[in-house]
């Protein structure tokens, strides 16, 4: 067997076998196979697709060429909620404390941002003395313990995948379903839960531009993460505006914090979504009672009690947590309405590139985060304002304020016509098939 | 414009401009597309096709990448004739004499052969003193002067298709039609003649394995020929046995003796169904006056005077040419028939492999190739056979006998039916449309 004849197979559309697979994956990864001829493979199997065995067998052999976490001495349900990433997107820090709060573990592994805002790691570690490297036997204690804790990826997660995504990045080869869905799912495979969440978005900046497109890659996610024996399901959710109105570091905790004190907004009803889905994927709730749990661990206070178990178990200082106030932010300055009308659009991405010029991203690996920066938005699309009402506010430290300012200002359109009404979900798929929102 | 832009059109179907196209082209040659982009955008080419017009850009685009030789000067029809390559194909050392005789130049600029047998400009040098590297001048000078010259290339022709093949060649993206006709074409049309006769072969070892495959290409080349304002002729023909009885270096020349003294045997008939083709597209004949020329060139012995006319002025011993016997050979062994039956099939390429095996041919640039060795093949397609009958001569010094010998042996099938006669040429295509053999 060579690369050329595995090549020529799927140029002329032939399925490959595992062997094949497995034969391009590990020489790949080990150097035997150029780069020039993976990239001729990629783009053969971006046009002439893949089936899902095939994309099975892909994400498996990516899989097995790095570590696998194994977390079944928790003797539990392990669930894990994974967002194709978007602006403001903050999710998992309050899921976590909430999922722990109704009986399952959230033991997540999660990584460091790169463009527009910081990761959830960066986010994590604008609390002060937060630790988000601790040792694989700590971090199992405290999932123990508290139910819940949050690391940096230490793991070896599925080297080859790292390697074809950078190949795939300059190749024009990015935008294959078979291939988004293998790059994504050989990373949750081996991380250690048995049930996962995915939370598919779509709209600018967003993988997959349409809600259809979106469902596909979800049902394609879904059919591979059953054939691995995972419990799994996908929400597809809009992206075309930020999810949380604080985006930032710092700024992204506090409005957390919001949420887990029971302020209802759009954050709070995409997590309220999704902590009932993943809870009735488990089996243990069905989609009634998982709703009265999730309220449960609101109302009583004990999800933002919890939050500050994990931060304290962590080493953080848990006083920020029921004390928001303490976090040091940037000077306010504000973008405001040069007309009357109504928001009809947004443009998330160029909301998340403000934030990068403020100092609350990274541009390469080696930039250091300002936690204290970032923008809250006051309005929200469909809203309705008058000429000099406040768009955002922009916390600063000097670095970057003209071009922030004038970034939001571009990205936030006024007209004459309220738009209809953004949902926030649009469809919900597992192994029983689809239910349109 | 970045590559990025290029590749993500052509994996969308959508057409190429030139300024694109040029923009490849000039980038992959001076290295600042990388080899993994553009065999990305290979693929997408293989996979998603090229119009006529795509496919004329790309042509001119790898033509203007070096230098373009200019025979104007000549004031006549200068002609060309390229094929695509087989086992024993000879062809050109006779047609350039019987074509200057027939009153149109001919002016061959070649390549050496790597693999199976020699080039033309090695089958050349096998005459002792024959000058295969004359200066443009003189070149230019026998030319005006005698009709006809064959030299080594020493202009540099298309050096993009260089790189761009050597890039395919191992990444899977030959066999595309587009990337085959541009390939070819930017190096006839960079070569100065204003008439062109190309001979498409398929079969085994040629590019395309069917004959209606070999007409799509040729229909295409003939289209980016006429587009380029020359007159271009295509003959399709079949490469399943030798074309020549002789293959080798010195065997090849005497072969082409044996022709231009008039015998009639395959090779005689390829040679002049492509002088006749040639002279008809040139204007100054028709195809009944072509034929004629044709005749007269070989009855009257002009041909083989000006073959040893040229010969002389490029300071070969021309005496060899009146005299074959003088050329020096290898020690005679034979191949016979194992049973009695008809000779169904046969493997040329493994004929080919045979006289490489001798020392015929060059696995590696720096090899030096034996021009006394070669087989001469005593059977064709069709003949009936006896157990014993020899089957082809070899001519060794000793070097690859035996592996020779397998190769030959095992190349022929004798079998008990008569197969159906194989005729020379399937079609004939020009800007008039295709013509059925």
């Amino acid at each position: 067997m060579t690369v050329l004849d595995i090549i020529e197979k799927k140029k002329t559309k032939q399925e490959l076998t595992n062997e094949e697979i497995c034969y391009f994956v590990n020489g790949f990864t080990s150097g035997e196979i150029a780069d020039y001829q993976a990239s001729a493979l990629l783009m053969a199997i971006l046009l002439n697709g893949m089936t899902d065995q095939e994309t099975y067998n892909l994400t498996m052999a990516m899989l097995n060429s790095g570590d696998v976490v194994d977390m079944s001495a928790l003797g539990g349900c392990v669930v894990d909620k994974h967002s194709t990433g978007g602006i403001g997107d903050s999710t998992t820090l309050a899921l976590a404390p909430i999922l722990a709060c109704c009986g399952v573990y959230v033991a997540k592994m999660s990584g460091r941002g790169l463009g527009f805002t910081g990761g959830t790691i960066d986010k994590l570690e604008s609390i002060p003395d937060f630790d988000t490297a601790l040792s694989e036997q700590e971090f199992f204690d405290v999932v123990k313990r508290v139910g819940c804790a949050v690391i940096g990826q230490t793991a070896n997660l599925a080297p080859a995948d790292k390697k074809i995504y950078a190949l795939r990045d300059v190749t024009g080869t990015v935008n294959s379903i078979p291939l988004i869905c293998s790059s994504v799912m050989s990373k949750k495979l081996a991380s250690g839960s048995d049930t996962i969440l995915l939370d598919v978005k779509y709209g600018s900046g967003a993988f997959m531009p349409t809600p259809e497109s979106a469902l596909e890659l979800a049902q394609k996610m879904v059919a591979i993460g059953t054939l691995a024996g995972k419990r799994i399901g996908a929400l597809i959710t809009d992206m075309q505006q930020p999810l949380s109105d604080h985006i930032g570091n710092s700024l992204e905790i506090i409005g957390i914090i919001d949420v887990l004190r029971g302020k209802k907004n759009r954050l709070y009803n995409e997590i309220k979504e999704v902590a009932v889905r993943l809870l009735a994927l488990t089996g243990k709730y069905d989609l009634v009672t998982a709703e009265k749990a999730f309220q449960q661990a609101i109302d009583s206070g004990s999800a933002l009690t919890k939050f500050a178990e994990m931060v304290q178990a962590q080493h953080g200082n848990a006083e920020y947590i029921y004390n928001p106030g303490k976090f040091r932010l940037g000077t306010i300055d504000a973008v405001t309405a040069s007309c009357d009308g109504y928001v009809t659009e947004m443009i998330a991405a160029d909301i998340g590139r403000a934030v990068t010029h403020l100092g609350g991203g990274r541009m390469t690996k080696a930039d250091v985060i300002d936690f204290s920066v970032g923008v809250v938005m006051k309005v929200a699309i469909g809203d309705k304002v008058k000429k000099g009402d406040v768009l955002a506010q922009i916390y600063h430290n000097g670095k970057g304020l003209e071009e922030a300012k004038s970034l939001i200002k571009n990205a936030i359109t006024i007209g004459n016509k309220q738009p209809a009404e953004h949902k926030i979900a649009y469809a919900y798929v597992d192994k029983n098939g689809v239910k349109m929102y």
